[in-house]
């Protein structure tokens, strides 16, 4: 399934979206450097605020149709596609292995998107996650550094995991999907079509991309998905895209506590699931656990069996058709 | 010279340099959210901060027998060694078609190394630049937007290179150095040597480090360095390490107005070389005009000619026995 040299024909990088923006009247400051001299700070002018990263990479002969685009989720980059903490494999060179295309992104204000001014540009300073926020979050465990019986991410190289982080702008979501949709837009030019792997709220901006471009998405692959909208919101794009739900372990109703967005899918998955099956949608409900598969934290692609959920999502995707060429 | 195909054995990515760090008394804020709710933020807790990120590509049979580490300039990423701002290819590639490993760093606080929060861990904001000050900084032109005659950066791709710009601490000087220390010390453990490739302000942190580790840094090709102290500094372990600095134009002593960085390598560059002379040190000044290459700006690995600089430093290397196994 995988081969031991990876043939990449290119390799590339772009950033996209976003736009010039102008700051004014922001003060100009005398920042100290090393006690030496003040460094002369004027922030006002030009700048280039709002956009996204994307670095490809483009196998000579690869056997699927379409490339591959990793969307990570908040607080996160790109790098969660990359070498696990404990220096396994990432998903992004796997997938390669497999025959995929591969891109993988940072979305605005995350990592080599690079993030603007605030709040001469976005209102808010952003948020920080702590090791004890996160640990919740990501399902680790309820309390601080205790991890689930039986978790399968390796807790000890958590400290790998937290480096990963970056801050979270909670005033931006606008900017990050309309630079998600520019993106697309930009590959239409070039190809056929693309297949979406997100993660956590990566899935939000990608349900929305698709939403926008149906013929152009071939197939959703969301992993840990958190946010299903439970009732109102336009869902017949999805009567035509394949769709892959991939949820980990750690989200019995009767586990407690939980973080908000646990509780969220839990309360809206039968809703969702009900509508896709009325309107007939071609989607696949992975729930790890129900397939004997216990332990995955929301880190999947870095859990000790991360390799084996790869090869299950390609299984998937061959049987759509998009996994051979 | 170059492949159509590059093999690449492995691929992959690892933080590395920093330290857990404990915020305690930030205030807990509530950040609008679209207007909606409110989003509970608690920084407060466990950190890791000060780390930096290394991404790396390790060919099948790589010609060279030490990779090149590609350290980037101030206020930017490692995406500076990647596709230029043109869709051309960048460095990074070209290298590893040449048959060299690659591995391509973003510095602590930026880009994907992330960044810590403020006042609380880095005690100032950063500097942020804008169009017309980079314009300078980068000798695109002496007066924003007007480039310098027979400028061989891109200009009509300016946009695409402010994209690529982050914000940059003036006072993070110190973890960064560190975190390139250990960098290298990880690296140490595991291979016989490597080539430090740096960039502007990165020089000054490949100098720092190859000075601490003269044995294993084998050549240093330092390109457009910002910093050449001018007396005291110890030099003695340049003695050892064959050293390319590679200059591009509009630096000649009648040009006015000049950033301070120019003038600063314009008037300490005598005494750097006699200091080399000196000491009989192994070093190439390649100063592009005199070998009748005009017109390249600060960005050189981004210029029109940007491949042809990529191989006389392949050249130079092969000369020193860095480019052939």
């Amino acid at each position: 399934m995988t081969n031991d040299i990876i043939p990449v024909k290119k390799r590339g990088s772009f950033h996209v979206g976003g736009e010039r923006t102008v700051i004014q009247g922001a003060p100009v400051e005398d920042l100290p450097y090393f006690g030496t001299f003040t460094f002369h700070s004027d922030p006002n002018g030009t700048h280039w605020t709002k956009q996204m990263y994307v670095q490809y990479t483009e196998l000579a002969g690869p056997k699927a149709p379409y490339p591959l685009l990793m969307w990570h989720g908040g607080g996160l980059t790109g790098v969660t596609w990359e070498t696990t903490p404990d220096g396994r494999e990432g998903w992004d060179t796997l997938f390669l292995r497999m025959g995929f295309d591969v891109y993988v992104s940072d979305a605005v204000e995350r990592g080599r998107a690079s993030w603007a001014k605030f709040p001469d540009v976005n209102p808010t300073p952003p948020l920080f996650h702590s090791y004890e926020s996160r640990w919740l979050n990501l399902k680790m465990g309820a309390v601080y550094p205790e991890p689930y019986q039986g978790q399968r991410f390796p807790v000890q190289y958590y400290d790998q995991l937290m480096m990963q982080g970056v801050p979270r702008w909670m005033t931006s979501d606008e900017w990050t999907q309309a630079a998600y949709d520019q993106y697309l837009e930009r590959l239409e030019k070039a190809l056929p079509g693309v297949i979406l792997m997100a993660h956590s709220q990566g899935c939000t901006f990608a349900l929305n991309a698709a939403r926008k471009r149906p013929d152009f998405v071939k197939a959703l692959v969301l992993v840990e998905c958190v946010s299903l909208p439970d009732s109102k919101s336009d869902m017949a794009f999805l009567r035509d895209i394949p769709q892959l739900y991939v949820y980990g372990d750690f989200m019995e109703p009767d586990r407690e506590p939980v973080h908000s967005w646990v509780a969220h899918v839990r309360d809206n998955a039968p809703t969702w699931r009900g509508r896709l099956d009325a309107m007939g949608a071609d989607y696949t409900w992975m729930h790890l656990p129900e397939l004997g598969i216990r332990g995955n934290s929301h880190m999947l692609m870095m859990d000790d069996n991360s390799a084996d959920i790869a090869e299950l999502i390609r299984q998937w995707l061959v049987q759509k058709g998009l996994g051979v060429q």
